[in-house]
């Protein structure tokens, strides 16, 4: 497996993986109803810098990187993951988080924020805990989960 | 004082309080070099519902209120306030507060947030307190700010 930036050729299969997370809306506080056009404005914003897991021209996964505010702001990076169904189990977010912390500091970030991680998520949770984000805000019943209902949303931090 | 949406005929009193806000960059996490266009086109952007506090023809206050996020986010809304500085210490931004309250209720949303409320702001900050609204998260030395330097910025969150 290996990460690299995402390129034209890639963009049927990032769509693959993306729009039915967003349709399924139980971890992105994105609209469900999104069109394919939506879903890749979205996700291939020119605001993000979007990378690509890939083995033998397969898409296992792919994450964006930004700034998540500008001016006083631009210092602290945000990202946003999304595996492929096939591939759940095998570290590849794991690989994406870590290149992703490498790429952010790399361009200068000092920091990264997760807005808005839902509290139902516990496996991205646990995981980017483990890169060392700590929570630091939760989010009174900010999700209404398809499934669970109203659920809290975690703010989490990683200084570099 | 009557606060009320705003008409195109307030577009030049809107951006003679919003842009040098921006510029001054000491409280909204958005670029500071924007032009014109690009201050009217965030503050008056498609997503916000803008409203004016205005008295006798004069706009002392303006706040946009939006949905914070969409989907599963859409019951939360957002919102940003600023004063002309003629017009401070005047009860405005409470006023405008307790409108975009009301107006919130109004539309459906069951919370509000802010998503970065710079803690040098110490009076926006005693003044959204005074409404309910708790810090809910701290982001540690996340804003940067041209006289203080890298300060902490909260979230603030108050359910309806």
């Amino acid at each position: 497996m290996q990460i690299r930036p995402a390129a034209e050729a890639d963009t049927a299969q990032i769509l693959a993986i993306v729009a039915p997370v967003l349709a399924a809306g139980e971890t992105y506080a994105t609209a469900r109803d999104l069109d394919d056009a939506a879903v890749l404005a979205y996700w291939l914003s020119p605001s993000h810098e979007v990378f690509v897991a890939e083995e033998n021209g397969v898409i296992l996964g792919t994450y964006y990187l930004m700034a998540n505010r500008q001016g006083g702001g631009s210092h602290v990076a945000n990202a946003g993951y999304m595996t492929a169904p096939d591939a759940q189990g095998r570290g590849v977010a794991r690989a994406m988080c870590q290149h992703s912390l490498n790429r952010a500091a790399e361009r200068g970030f000092r920091a990264m924020q997760f807005n808005n991680v839902i509290s139902s998520n516990t496996r991205a949770v646990a995981l980017w805990q483990s890169f060392g984000f700590d929570i630091v805000g939760t989010l009174p019943k900010a999700f209404n989960h398809p499934v669970h209902g109203y659920v809290d949303a975690y703010v989490m931090f990683k200084t570099f």
